[in-house]
C-alpha cells in the first residue's frame, strides 16, 4: 500500500513516456496517491512531466500539483497557458490557489485570477492574497461552513450538504451571530447525534479558541499545538469570522520551522536543500564560513602576541585544538538548551540570573571531570609541570566561559528580540574560540612564571 | 482568550492555598483550560498542587493531570491512593491512561488496573500496555466506531450517538467485514450529507491508508504528514481493526524527534531540558566532551611530532584555531544538508557518489574564495611568503575534506542504518579538527622546504 520510488519505476515510466504507451501509463498512475505522483513527476525533466500531468486523472490533477517541490512546479506552469493555470486553481482549496498565484510570475498574476471561472472563487483568492506572508491571513483557507445561532440542526445539515462540494475536509460548524461575528463551534459528531429540530444556540459550544488574520503563523502552531486542535477559526478586526487554518498546513510550518533552526546551527543561512544547485548552496554557506575565518584571523593575532613564548616553549601549540574544540563544545551545548528552552516556553522566568547560576554549575562539575582527566594525561606523558598546569587550568576556566557566554548570549538575543537559535551555531563556537585562545596563553604566561 | 502564565498569578494562587480560599481559586481556575492548569500546576510545590487539583471541575482534572509535566505528575500522583488514581484513568482515553500507568511504580501498576471500575476500559489499558514503546500499538486509543458494511447509515449515526461518551473526539467512522478486518472509512461530513436508508457498503471509501500495530511511530508520523490525514486506522496482523491514532499525538512524536535531533547536534547525549537538576545535565554532556578531548589530545600528539618545525617557525602556530575552526564549520554545514535530506527523503537515490561530487563542487567554490581572502589578508599582513601559502593551500584542502567527510560520514551512517544526525554533531568536528592539523602541518613541512 506503501509507495516507495524505485530509480526503475522512474525509468519505466520515461520509457513509456518516449513510446507515448498511455495506457500503461494510466494503469501505473490509477495505483498511485497524488503525492506519489507529485514525487515521480519531481524526478522527469519538464517535457516528461508535461505529458505525464495531461494523462493525470482531472478530479486529483490539481492535488497532484500542490505536492510537487516548488522549482519543479513552476518549470511544469510555465508550460501552461493561463487558461489553463487558471482551471487548476478553480479545483484547490482557496489557500492553496492562493500560494501558487504568489508563486507565479507577477506579470500574469493578474491574468490567471480572470479566467478563473468561480466568481466566488477568484474572489476569496483576491481577498487572501492580501495578507503578509507568515501571518493566520495568509495560512487560512475561505471555505468553511457557518451557521446563526437561532438555526436549527437539520437546517444546518441542508447547509452542510450544499456545501459539501467546495469544503473538502470538514471538522466542524462554527457559529456566528446576526453580524457575522464567530461565537461558538459544533462539532460534527454533536451535529450528528442532535435532533434535527434542536436549535443550534442550546447546544453550541461557546468556549471557542481563534485567531485573528494579523496573528503570526508561529502563534498559531503554537495554540494548535498547546490546545490539541485540528483546526482553528481566523477572525478579523471586528471579530466576524472570515476563515480556517488546518492542522496540515500548521504541520508544514512546524516542520519548516524545526529545518530552519538546524541550518542557522549548522550556519547556513539561506533556506536550501541537497537538491538546490551548486551556486545556491555555497551562497547559503558563505557568510558563517566568513564569520569562522575572521574568528580565526582574529585568534591568529592572539597567538602571534605570543611568539615571543610559543618560540621558548613550542610545546603550548600543542594544545590549542583541545581548548578551542571543548570550548566550542561546551558552548554549543549550553545554548542549544536554553535556545530549547526558550522555544518550548518551557521556562517559566525570564530572569538570567537563576540560569547563568545553574549553567556555571554545570561548567563547573563538567570542567573539574575534564582539567582532572587531562591534567591525569599530561603529568603522565609531559615533562612540563608547567604545561600540564597551563593546559588544565585554561582548560576549566574556558568550560566555565563556554558555559557563561552559552547562557547569556542566546538569553541576551532573546530579551532583545533576535532569534536565539542564530546563537547556537557558528556564533557561539568562534567567540569561544578566540576566548579560549587568550586564556590559555595568558595563563600560560602566569604560570610559566611561577613554575 | 489566550493565557499568559505570570509570576504574579502563581503567587496569588499560592497566597490563596495558604489561606484556603477556595471561592477565589475556584474562580481563577474557571477561566483556564485544562493544559493552562497544568501550566500552573508544574510550577507549585507537590502539597499546594495536591490541594489545588482538589479544587478542579472533576470533568477536566484527569485532562489537567494529563497536560503536567512528567516530573510533576509523578510527584503528584504519589500522594493519591491506588482508587483515587484509578478514578482518573476511567476518566481518560485508553492511550493515555496506558501510558500513565507505565509511568506508575511497577508494584502499584496491577493494583490500579485491578480498580479502574469500567471493565471495557480496564482491558482496553491492559491491552495497550502490551505493545512496546515507540510502535503505532503504543500510541494507538482503542476508542473508536466501526461499521459493517451492510449496515445503513441511520443504524451507524445510532451507534454513535450510543459511543459517544468514549469517544472524545471524532474524524471518521471505519467500516469493517465480518471478520472485523478493515476495509475502509466513511467521513462524518458524508455520513451527515447521506441518506439514513442509505447502505454504508455503497458509500464508503474503500481507499484507506493504515498501519499495523507493529509499525515505528515515526513511519506513523510519515505517513500522516505525506497523506495529510488526522487520524490513521491500526490493524493488528490479520488485518483486523483494532485502534486510531490521531494527529495530536504524533505531533508530539515529531516535536521530540526535532528536538532530539538537534540535542544531538549539539552533543547532548540524554533527552534533557532546561529544567533538570545539574547532575542529569552534566551527565547528558560529559560523553561528547570526552570526545572531542581524545580528539584534542590526538591534535596534541600531531603537533607535537612538528615541534621542532614550531620551534624555527613560532609562526605556523598562529593559524592553528583558523584551520581547525573553518574545517569544523565546513563539514558540519555539509553533513547537515545530507542528513535534512535523508529525514526528508527528498533525496531520490541513495548513490553516495554523485552527492560527494555536488558537495565537492560546493567544497570548492567556498574553498576558492575562503583560501583567496586569507592569501591576500597573508600577504598584506606577514612577511613570510612561505606562511602565507601554507595557510591558504592547507586551508583550501581542509575545506575539501570536510566537505568530503560532511558527506560521505552520514550517508555512510544511514546506509549502516546509524542515526545520521549523530554524524552531525561533535563527532564531524572533532574528526576534521584532527585531520584539518594533519594537512596543516604537513602542508608546512613541504612549503617551508619549497620557499
Amino acid at each position: 500500500m506503501q509507495f516507495e520510488l524505485s530509480l526503475e519505476f522512474i525509468e519505466h515510466l520515461q520509457d513509456a513516456i518516449l513510446k507515448k504507451d498511455v495506457a500503461y501509463l494510466q494503469a501505473q498512475l490509477k495505483e498511485l496517491y497524488p503525492v506519489d505522483i507529485a514525487l515521480v513527476l519531481n524526478r522527469l525533466d519538464v517535457e516528461e512531466a508535461n505529458y505525464l500531468y495531461d494523462i493525470i486523472d482531472e478530479e486529483i490533477a490539481s492535488d497532484v500539483l500542490l505536492e510537487m517541490e516548488e522549482d519543479k512546479r513552476e518549470a511544469l506552469l510555465a508550460t501552461f497557458s493561463t487558461k489553463e493555470i487558471a482551471e487548476q486553481l478553480d479545483n484547490m482549496e482557496s489557500d492553496d490557489a492562493a500560494d501558487m498565484i504568489n508563486e507565479l510570475p507577477e506579470e500574469i498574476q493578474d491574468e490567471v485570477l480572470s479566467q478563473i471561472e468561480d466568481i466566488e472563487q477568484a474572489s476569496d483568492i483576491a481577498d487572501l492574497l492580501n495578507f503578509e506572508e507568515g501571518t493566520a491571513g495568509s495560512l487560512m483557507a475561505k471555505e468553511l461552513v457557518s451557521v446563526y445561532a437561532h438555526e436549527t440542526v437539520g437546517a444546518c445539515i441542508d447547509e452542510i450538504r450544499k456545501q459539501a462540494e467546495s469544503v473538502d475536509v470538514m471538522y466542524a460548524v462554527y457559529v456566528v451571530d446576526e453580524n457575522e461575528k464567530l461565537i461558538g463551534m459544533l462539532s460534527l459528531k454533536k451535529l450528528i447525534i442532535s435532533h434535527p429540530l434542536a436549535k443550534i444556540e442550546e447546544i453550541y459550544d461557546a468556549d471557542i479558541i481563534s485567531v485573528k488574520t494579523s496573528s503570526s503563523s508561529e502563534e498559531v502552531a503554537e495554540l494548535i499545538q498547546k490546545y490539541d486542535l485540528v483546526v482553528i477559526p481566523v477572525i478579523d478586526q471586528l471579530g466576524r469570522l472570515v476563515g480556517r487554518i488546518t492542522i496540515d498546513d500548521v504541520v508544514d510550518v512546524m516542520r519548516e520551522e524545526a529545518e530552519k533552526d538546524i541550518q542557522r546551527m549548522s550556519g547556513i543561512t539561506d533556506d536550501v536543500d541537497s537538491n538546490d544547485n551548486i551556486w545556491r548552496l555555497s551562497k547559503a554557506r558563505i557568510p558563517w564560513l566568513l564569520v569562522g575565518m575572521c574568528g580565526g584571523i582574529i585568534g591568529s593575532r592572539i597567538i602571534s602576541s605570543y611568539e615571543g613564548q610559543i618560540h621558548l616553549r613550542p610545546e603550548m601549540a600543542f594544545f590549542i585544538p583541545l581548548i578551542g574544540a571543548t570550548g566550542g563544545n561546551v558552548g554549543v551545548q549550553s545554548s542549544s538548551i536554553i535556545v530549547q528552552g526558550l522555544a518550548n516556553n518551557t521556562m517559566i522566568s525570564e530572569k538570567i540570573a537563576p540560569k547563568l547560576l545553574k549553567e556555571l554549575s554545570v561548567g563547573l562539575i563538567n570542567g573539574i571531570i575534564c582539567s582532572g582527566l587531562i591534567l591525569g594525561y599530561n603529568m603522565l606523558i609531559s615533562e612540563s609541570w608547567a604545561l600540564a598546569a597551563t593546559v588544565s587550568v585554561a582548560l576549566f576556566t574556558v568550560i566555565i566561559c563556554a558555559s557563561f557566554l552559552g547562557t547569556f548570549v542566546p538569553l541576551t538575543m532573546h530579551r532583545f528580540k533576535i532569534n536565539p537559535a542564530l546563537a547556537t551555531g557558528p556564533f557561539v563556537t568562534t567567540l569561544n574560540d578566540i576566548i579560549g585562545i587568550s586564556i590559555y596563553f595568558l595563563v600560560g604566561r602566569l604560570l610559566y612564571d611561577i613554575f
